[in-house]
Parts: structure tokens; sequence; C-alpha cells
């Protein structure tokens, strides 16, 4: 049953579309729609991970890239090079201000740590490898163990070269998997970005918004060992050469034109429940952002504006803010939509279809059945699951709780252990462990575990935790004087806040554990019995729906297939290509947002105040029409951003924007407002990618930054 | 010479520029170009006061209106009517929630206290009358008096009917002076209102904005005593028959129709010089912005939230940060534009004209440089004007002030008092004693006086009261602690926060306020003169002013018909003329502005929410597409609010859009952000005018309130 989706790849031409995240092997079966809007490459080519265009197009992890040369040039995102700028960066040499040009190969500098180029060389379908010896009958627990240990030993397989990082990737929410190996280069340098008031330009008021005038574009290079392999860091190593690269336009793209994007979505939702989705809008969202505005205030109100309390936890308010934001545009945008409507009519679109056939009836009705129930059981403890969700922004209790199980996973094996407990995680591990000091203040934990623990006290009877209830003498009632006492005491006496003491537990054993009287230690020893307790029950529910989702999903293609509606997997981190054209939108009544914004823009924007402060160099450059030969006709001038209805999340920053031909025609770098909600419903009235304009690249290259050297090493197309 | 300008009315017909505020009497000499863009009736109509359409358009001071059937009934803007609306409401009977209808001509209510409909009858110009006795030779002070004496003869002459307003207002700076008699209807009626929630949808946040969804709309009906002529509110007025009144169009307007405005704009500044500009841009908004936050700052410092201080300051801190958030888009509006350089191009274009033929150099050059010159003098003092200007913010201080002056002025025949203290002005001025008791609190009051003093003792030496200095011990440096303690003392000896004890002084004589030993009406005597002498040279400038204004704005007229180019009269609260299109704009790069928003952007926007809570009985009607037969089919749906280029500002709220045949179908209730520097600079690209649509207006009558009884009184086009 799990092939038969890719049969309901046979479009009706009359409307394709423009949703869709497809893997490449798909790509062939919409050759004839391809055709007809207009690519001119063949799209076998995009099947083939060796060949051309697609072994141009690599991951940063989190980012996409492409090469643009022969000689390992990268180029991504500003914001996805951003970290190696800070990185670089210093007072009396500001990148980030005046932006980094290495005018020739030796004056690269290194990324920031732990900075990486992945090539994706092979993806297998091991469907049948990671479902090994699971049956009907296994239960959910055993089910999920088994799944687990056969990724893992699949993973090692493939890592054993010590050159690549692989990963067991689930399509479908399980109907098939796919073992995907990446060449993982780990010697990358910053070649060039532009001054931020270019790269960011617009910065955090102009996130997620039309219209748009953001340089989001930089250069990095991958480096390996002179046998061509990857390497650490040498002075020694040299470019890495790609089996292809893209080619970059100068001429770029009109409205109407033909836009692919290939690269790395993270994730998206589109296929979830109608139960799920109005639980997801009409309840975790709200939810989670009341909790997150909580945790602000009370790192504000605990934080002096300026102190060093208030700068360790600046990346987790701005994180914490962040996703208040998102989570915000969110439910307003589900609000002002029909979304929920719409899924409620597939679904009983999906079980009149299912209920209509006696065959179709003993198949899928089951699986539909049981997948709504396990929801249920799933929803019902969804206040007890948001607190715990947040338990760990109490640094130092999660601290002390991932270290004892870090020694209790260590007893065993190495391919038995819990993720993110095995040997290829421990560098992370310790890495994490030294950041706390970075990101932690006692005062602010504290009134962050008291906030926790009175909402904790405010769960009902059944989803109360012994071991918390008497640690922290809850009973019915929280008396929250005391429970402060005790946070202030066990915060006292415990040695944690301390990074010397706190990495020598990384290597201690269960024993010393056991035996240690630091409080929280103590605690986390004593109610770790509770919490993989807890951690099976949910592992059970999750292999539960390990069995039943993916027959559901097998429904759902099947239904599409009938109504002639192409299925497209879930995003999940893995190489897609998304087909669409350039084009606005009309986000609301009354207004049109035009696919194009000019140079014109920014002088109609600048204010001359962060993040609106364009180089003067640049508004005079403008003042004067300095278009060279990068002007767009129709348009009169330099374009700077397009719109197009490419299919995108997060993780596809830095998609290289491509042409019938495959040339590099932009970069991908956001959404607009209305897209925010596209990772559960793209609406192909209202969603719209955002490209920075290879015109508009090659123009700050040109008369901004002189990058001369790049723009000949590149290879640039008319 | 201020004849000329009739002449620069011929127009290039290949632009018209839809800027223009025409008097009537220059419609017939654009009618070669109203008829090319379609006018269907004859031009020379719009000349004449009592004719259709001109005699069917009323004022009801500050806003505009028009007779829409013969039985005296008038539609305006919902927000024109609302004082009437919250006059006759309860928190039993609330008809601003619940909108209001009278079924029939019986159930009419009176309308807020004070409210009129004026009729223009006649505009006569009376520039000759109006500088009766002036010559080259006469001073300042002697021009700007016999002005006034002239002007007032010429009013008191006009109202001595008793039935009429009159006023002689100065068109092109005091070229020309014109007599407005206006019929002064005094018993209004409030007929139909729609609830608040549709006709201030949006409210504040969608104030300046577009898309809109506003149905801005309300009526009123004119009555006059059985013998025709107005007369006080009684039971047995009857409707007022006007000779002519507008027809309503249900058919409505399609983008690119020809539309017309008639309606009554306040005040505009189209013809300063360059360095009035520049300074009320770069100096008066940014400062008067300024001293408008300090301001609402202390206002809100002294008074908590929800008190009754606060609430009797709701209005001054609504008018204060209104201003404030107007003056800040003015800046910004100006810093994104090219407003200055275009206005300098003008100017340097005026300059070479008048230069280049001797005739001219001797006619206009001295006024140019003459108005120079006084412009210098006026902008040398702008720090005292603006410290003056805002002094009156301290009510008692004040309030003492005018009592005197009162008293003052009182020893005068009526026809030589100061304009504000004449027999006429009484009741209104009693009216504004007794409003004090519900705008005042004594805290805020001192506060704002102890910042205004701190901001007076920062004027230069030369721009000091040496009563002020005085009164408040103030010498080179302010010493604030004694000047508070100054303030507390003269508040706590005053009697003036009596209500009672302040009406009592409107009949005190001259002598009883000098042998007052209350210290706020002391100081009020002891530095009137001071005051005075201060009043006498403005007036002097003010003269100044009026004798060389007048011969640069003839030079103006007379370069622009050089030019090909017509030449209106700043707005000045009279009736007014303005041509266009339906037309949408280019707010911003990369965004278009549709000239139509529609039913279904009520759906889009509405969140439940004041002021985005629209009735749901309303949303339901837009669910089941209940368009009846107002929908535009080229948008498909019922418009709601449409932009063109008509020429407006404020006081044109209430103007009847017009079509070509001059059948209403729409009324001006707003511009669009892009439009609020409009007063001082029309930019054809980026001003537009927002109307409520006529659809909109008959669908809301006919399916949400059922509002039969007009739609039959009034005569319905298609």
């Amino acid at each position: 049953m799990r092939k038969l989706f890719f049969l309901a790849l046979v479009l009706a031409t009359s409307s394709l579309a423009d949703e869709g995240m497809w893997q490449p092997h798909q790509l062939p079966a919409l050759s004839s729609r391809l055709e007809l809007l207009g690519l001119e490459i063949d799209p076998e080519n995009l099947r083939s991970l060796d060949k051309f265009p697609m072994n141009a197009i690599v991951s940063l992890g989190g980012c996409s890239a492409s090469f643009v040369s022969r000689q390992g040039l990268v180029l991504t995102n500003h914001h996805c090079v951003y970290g190696s700028i800070q990185y670089n960066s210093s007072p009396e040499n500001n990148l980030l201000v005046d932006g980094f040009l290495a005018k020739q190969i030796n004056e690269e500098i290194p990324a920031a740590p732990g900075t990486r180029v992945y090539v994706t060389e092979e993806m297998t379908d091991v469907t049948d490898k990671t479902l090994a010896g699971v049956t009907e009958s296994t239960s959910g627990i055993d089910r999920y163990k088994l799944i687990e240990a056969n990724r893992k030993a699949l993973i090692a397989e493939c890592e054993a070269s010590g050159n690549h990082r692989c990963s067991v990737s689930s399509f479908h929410q399980g109907l098939e998997y796919f073992l995907i190996k990446r060449l993982e280069i780990r010697d990358i340098r910053l070649v060039y970005a532009p001054a931020t008031s270019i790269g960011k330009y617009g910065g955090d008021i102009d996130n997620w918004q039309w219209p748009r005038h953001t340089g989001d574009f930089g250069f990095y290079r991958a480096y390996v060992g002179t046998d061509g392999r990857p390497a650490e860091f040498s002075e020694d190593n040299i470019p890495y050469r790609s089996n292809s690269f893209l080619e970059v336009s100068a001429k770029g793209v009109e409205e109407g034109d033909f836009v692919m994007g290939v690269g790395y979505p993270g994730s998206t939702n589109r296929y979830r429940t109608a139960a799920e989705v109005e639980n997801q809008f009409t309840w975790f969202y709200p939810e989670a952002r009341q909790f997150r505005e909580d945790l602000i205030s009370i790192i504000d109100e605990n934080s002096a504006a300026g102190s060093q309390a208030r700068i360790a936890y600046q990346s987790t308010l701005a994180s914490l803010n962040n996703y208040a934001k998102n989570y915000q545009s969110m439910v307003e945008s589900y609000e002002h939509s029909d979304f929920i409507d719409r899924r409620r009519q597939t679904e009983s679109g999906l079980a009149e279809w299912i209920d209509s056939d006696t065959t179709r009836r003993a198949q899928y009705a089951p699986a539909v059945r049981r997948l709504q129930s396990l929801i249920e059981t799933q929803q019902a403890a969804r206040e007890r699951n948001l607190v715990h969700s947040y338990m760990s922004y109490a640094t130092l209790p999660s601290t002390a709780q991932r270290l004892y199980r870090l020694a209790v996973e260590k007893q065993k094996p190495d391919a038995e252990r819990e993720p993110g407990y095995q040997q290829r995680d421990l560098t992370r591990f310790r890495q994490s462990m030294q950041a706390i000091s970075r990101r932690y203040d006692e005062t602010v934990d504290k009134a962050i575990l008291s906030y926790l623990l009175r909402r904790y006290a405010e769960l009902p009877e059944q989803y109360r935790s012994r071991a918390l209830d008497s640690f922290y003498q809850i009973g019915t009632q929280i008396d929250q004087g005391r429970v402060d006492q005790i946070i202030q005491d066990s915060y006292a006496q415990s040695s944690l806040h301390d990074e010397t003491e706190r990495l020598a537990w990384l290597d201690k054993s269960v024993e010393d554990f056991q035996s240690s009287d630091d409080p929280l230690i103590q605690y986390a020893v004593t109610s770790h019995d509770e919490r993989m307790a807890l951690e099976l029950a949910d592992k059970e529910l999750r292999g539960q729906f390990q069995r039943w989702r993916p027959l559901y999903m097998g429904a759902v293609i099947d239904y599409n297939r009938s109504r002639d509606r192409p299925i497209y997997a879930d995003a999940n981190g893995s190489l897609r290509v998304t087909i669409g054209q350039v084009r606005g939108n009309r986000p609301k009544d009354g207004l049109v947002n035009r696919p194009f914004t000019s140079l014109e823009g920014i002088l109609g924007k600048d204010t001359g105040v962060d993040p609106f402060n364009a180089p003067s160099k640049q508004l005079d450059l403008i003042r004067a029409k300095q278009y060279g030969d990068y002007a767009l006709p129709s348009l009169g001038t330099v374009p700077v951003n397009f719109l197009s209805t490419l299919d995108i999340t997060g993780g596809n920053s830095g998609t290289a924007t491509m042409n019938s031909k495959a040339q590099l025609v932009g970069l991908l770098f956001d959404g607009v407002y209305e897209s925010i909600i596209g990772d559960w419903d793209f609406d192909e009235q209202k969603n719209r990618a955002i490209s920075v304009d290879s015109r508009y690249m090659l123009w700050v290259m040109q008369y901004m930054d002189g990058a001369t050297n790049l723009l000949e090493e590149m290879t640039i197309v008319n």
C-alpha cells in the first residue's frame, strides 16, 4: 500500500496547485506539467542527486544553500552566515557593520565553530528495514523501540566512514522511511557578506512583511583535505569541487515567470486531522503564547535592563518572544481564514469516500477511528503535556535530571541508549552544559521555577506528580511561600551553578548520583522512575500513532488519487523541490502586493535609523540611478526582492530560486505575513515566498562592495 | 491685478491635475475640461448657488452635507452626526450601540444642542469694501484694524435679518474678500444612523488608513417654522424645503469614473514659501509634537487611570494625541517626499520669471523681498510664539485673563470689540466658562502650568515677560520649587475653580477686577498691558502680511498663468468643488491600493472586538452573499468604500461624491495616510480621498436596518 501514492502524481493538467514540497524522485512523474509550465531542463535530471542541478544544492543544517562555482563557493542568505560574521567581529573590526569581503582566496576566514556544509549523496527507501520485526500484533512500546533500534542501526552503518551524517527520515508520517546520507564538510570559511544595513535591511520590523528590501545574501566556501575528503580546518585544505554548480542569472525573472526552489524545508503539518488543527489553533497556540508571555514578564521583572542577568537571557527572551508573536499570528490568521471549514470538508469527503465502498471501509475505517481515538487520548492530557514541556525553562533542576539520565543511559550499550545520550551526541551534550554558564541567572531561574510550579499545581489530580508534590510539599493547594523557600534552599545547597562542578557530573556513575547530597541531584534521582514511567507511556502512545497514522495517510493518499490530487510528504528537513511562478498577491481586501520591489523603495523606506539605515553610498547610487545592466525593463529600475508562489517553510532559507533553465535568479529568505500559517495550510491566493533578486545581489556586489573577484569566479549569464 | 487669476483658468487640456478646490464661479471657465472628463450637466449650473446641484449642498459647520429629498433630509457622515447620537443615548437606550432609525417623521429626535444646517445663499466679492480706507501708506496696525472694522460692519449688516450667519472670508491670502451669507437652520433632528459598529467600523485604528470598511453615513432633517423661516425647536416646525436635492445612485461608480465633490473644506496651506514650509516641517511640527507629548505625560502622571481627573481630561488627551500623531505623520511624509525640493524649484522658477522682465521686476520683486523679510521676523520669535500658544493649556490663569479681557472689551462699543468678545460671541463665551467644570482638575492644571513655566524660562532674554518673571519670581535661572509654591498658593487662594464664582465674573466691571484679591485675577490685571502690547505688535505684523502677501500671491498667480497652470485659493471653509476620478494608488514601492473594498473584506477584518466588531447579522448576510442589486460586477460583490483623486481636507467630511450627472455615489469621509500632508502638498500619485459607497449605504439601509421609509423618500436612480 505504501507505494500507492506514486500513482497519485498523475496530475490534472488543468490546474497545478503551487502547493507541494516534492521529493526529487517524484519529479519525473510531474514532467508533463513541468514542461507545460516552462521547465527547460530534463525533469529526469531533478531526480538524480549526483547531477546538475541537484548536486549543486546543499544544506547548512537549518539553512539551504547552493554551489555557485566549481571551487566550492556557496551562496546562501545573509541571516544564514550571520553567526559567522558575528563570530569574526570585534569592536575594532565590526564586520556586522562593515560587511566582509575576501578579495583573495587566502583572505577567507573560518566560519563560526560547528558550521557545516552537507551534500546529500543518497536517499534510499529503507521502509522495510526500519519496520523489520514489526507485526500487526506488536505493542505500541515494542513498535516504538523496534523502529528506534532499526533506525539507529541503519544510521550507525551509514556513518561508518566518518565523513557522513546520516538520518532515517519518516515520510507520510511513517508510511515510508528513507535513509539520507550526507557528506559532512567541516572546514567552512566566510567569503563575503554585505553590511548588515543591506543584508538585514528592515530587520525584525520587516520580518514576515511585504514590501521588503532586504539584501539577504552571503557567501561561504567549502574546504576539504588535499585528498578531497572532509577534514577539520587546516591551512593546507583546498576548495571542495562539486560535480556541478548553479549559473547566476543577471537577466533575472519577470512577473509570471516559472520559478523553482530546491532546498531543505524543515517541518510542516499539512495532513493533521480537523481535531488536531482545532486543538492547535484554539487551545495550544493561545495557551503556549500565554506561557511565553508570562515567562517573558518573569525574566524582565527579575533582571534589570542591561544587567548581566538580562544579557544572559537575551537569546531566551528573543526565542520566547519570537514564538509568542508567531503563535499570535497563527491564531489571527486562523481566525480570519476558512482553514478549519475546509479541513472539515476534506475530512467528511474522506469519510464518505471510505464509507461508500465495502473494501475501502474494511481497509481504512478502523485506521480513521483508531487515529481519532489516539488523538483524543493525547489531547486529554494536553494541560499536563504543556506544563511539562515548559519545565525545562527551569534550567538547574532540568540540568540535574539530564545529567542523571546520562549516567543511567551510559550503563547501556551505545546502540540501546536513548537518542541524545549516545556517543555521537556527547560533544553537543557537553557544549550544552558549558553554555548554561552564559545563559543562566540564579534569581531568574528560581522565579521561573516558582511560576512553573504554580502552573503545575493547577493541574487536575490525575496529572500530578508524586515526586514533585512530595519534594515541593504541594498538596491539594499550593503554599507558594513554602514552595519558594524550598526552591531557595535547594538552589543554595546545589553546586550545579558552577561550571566545573556541573561538568564533573558528566563522568560520574549512577551510584555517585545516588549518594550525592545536592538536593537537585537528589530530586533527579528520586523522581527518575516516575519520569521514566511517563516516558514509557508516551512511547507506547507514539508507537500506537506509528501504527495507525501511516494507515490513515494511506487512506488520504488513496482518496486524493481518486480526485486526481497529487500528494507530497510533509517537510522533514530532506531535499525538496517546489515549483511556482513569480506573482504578487492580494493580502487583504482592497490591497495588492506587487511582485517586485525596487531600489527606489529603499529611498522611500530609509529613515537613517537601524534597521532602515542603508549605507549613504547606496542611497547616493540609487539617487544617481546607477542601475548598470541590472534593471528590469517593466519596472524601470533594479528589482530588490520578489514574490513567488513557491511553497516553503523554515529551513528553506538560502534556497536557490531558479528559472526554467535552473539558473539562479534569487534566494528565498522569507514569506509574507499570510504565509505564517503556511506550515499548516497552503492558501494559493495568499501564500507567497520572498526572494532576494539575483540582479540586486549582483548590483550590490558590483557597485557597493566591488566584489569583482567573485563576479569573475561565478558564471553569470544573461 | 486681483482679477488676473480668472484668466489663469485657461487650462492645458493635456493634463488636468486633480489638485484644486475650485470656487463655484470658477467652474464655467473649466467647462471644456469638465466636459472632456465626462461631466454631463451644464458647468454654468455649478456657479449658481440657488440651482441644482449647488443649493443641495449644505454645511453643518465643520462638516459638509447635502439634501437628499425635498423634505429637508440631510445626508452626511456618521462621525458628523455622532454627537447627536451620543446626546440621545443613555445606558438603557444606547443608540451608539444599536443605531437609530425614526420609522416615521414624528419619531425624529432633536440633534445635540448647537447643531445647525447652513445653506450658502450668497457669495459676494467685497474686496473693495473690506479694503476701504486702506492706502499704500497705511501702517500695519492701521491696516489690520481697518480691515477688521470693515469686516465687522459687513457681517453686522448681513446678519441683520437674524436668520443668517455671515462671514467675510479672505481668498488668495487677502487678494480677494468674499462676503458669505448662509441661512442658519436651527431645528435639526436625528433621523437615522447605523450602529457604531458599522458607522465607525475600524475606529481610530483604521483612521487615515486604506483598506477601509467604514459605513460612515447618517441622516438629519432640517426643520423651519411654519412660515418657512429658521426657528428654534418646536413641535409645530415643518421640514425645510430646499430648491433641489441630490438623487442617490444605486448603480454607483467604477474604477476610472468621473467624480466630483462639493463641500466645505476648512483650511489648507498650498502657497506657503519654501522657508515657511521648511520651518513648519523641520521645526514647528517636531517641536509642537514634543510639547504635546510632554503635556500628555503630565496629564497621565497626575491623574490615575479611571479617576474623575482622567475623565475630565479625556477629550484634551484625545486632541493632544491626535495632533501629536498627525504632526508625526506630517514629518514622516515630509522626510520621504521631495516636497521641499519641488517647492524650492517653483520658487526659483518664480524668481527667475520675475527677474527676466523689467516691468515684472518693478511690480513683484519688492513684494517677494518684503514677504521673505516678514517671514524671517516672524520665525525669529518662533520659540516664544510656540510657548505662548500652549500657555492656554493652563486653564485657570488663562481663564482669569479671558474674563478680564471681556470686562475691558465691554467698555467699548460692540463694533469695536475684539472678535470673540462681541455681543454675538457671548453665549459661546459663557458656555466655555461652564465647560471648564467638566474639563478641569486642579492637580493636573498646576502640573501643566509648572511645565509651561519651565519651558517659558528657557526662552532667550528678549522674549521673556516682565509680568511672568515678576509674579513667579523667575530670574536668569528658574527655581522650580519656588515657582511651584507660588502656583500652589495662587490656586489655593483663587475662587475660579468654582463655576458660580467663575460665571459671576462675566458681569463684573474692570474696577471689580482691579480691586479683587484673587491672585490669578490680580495677575490677569497687572499683566494685561504687557499682553496687549504683544498683541498690538502681532497685529502690526499681521497688517504687514496683509499688505505684502496678496501682492506675492498676485505674482504667483501671474507666474502660473504664464505656465498655463490654474490657480485655486487655499481652503477657507467656503463652498468648493473638486473634480477627479475613481482611482487607487501605489502607497509604497511594491504595494498597490485597489480603488474598492468589498463586503467580504469585513469578514476578513472582523475580530469581534471593537472597532472590528460588525453586527453578527451583517456577517451572516455577507456569508450568505446577500448582495441585492448593489454588487459592482467587476468586483463581484458590494463595494464598501472607494478611493478617488478628489482634493479634500478637514471640513469635507460628509461631502457628496457625485457622478457625472451630479447624482450622489458616495460620501467623502477620510483620506489615505499619504494624504495627511495634503494640506500642504497635493501629490497626484499618492493623495487619495476615501468615500463610503452609495451602494453600501443603500445595502445597509435595506438589509441591515430596514430603513424603507427613507429609501422611499429619497430618489434612487440606476
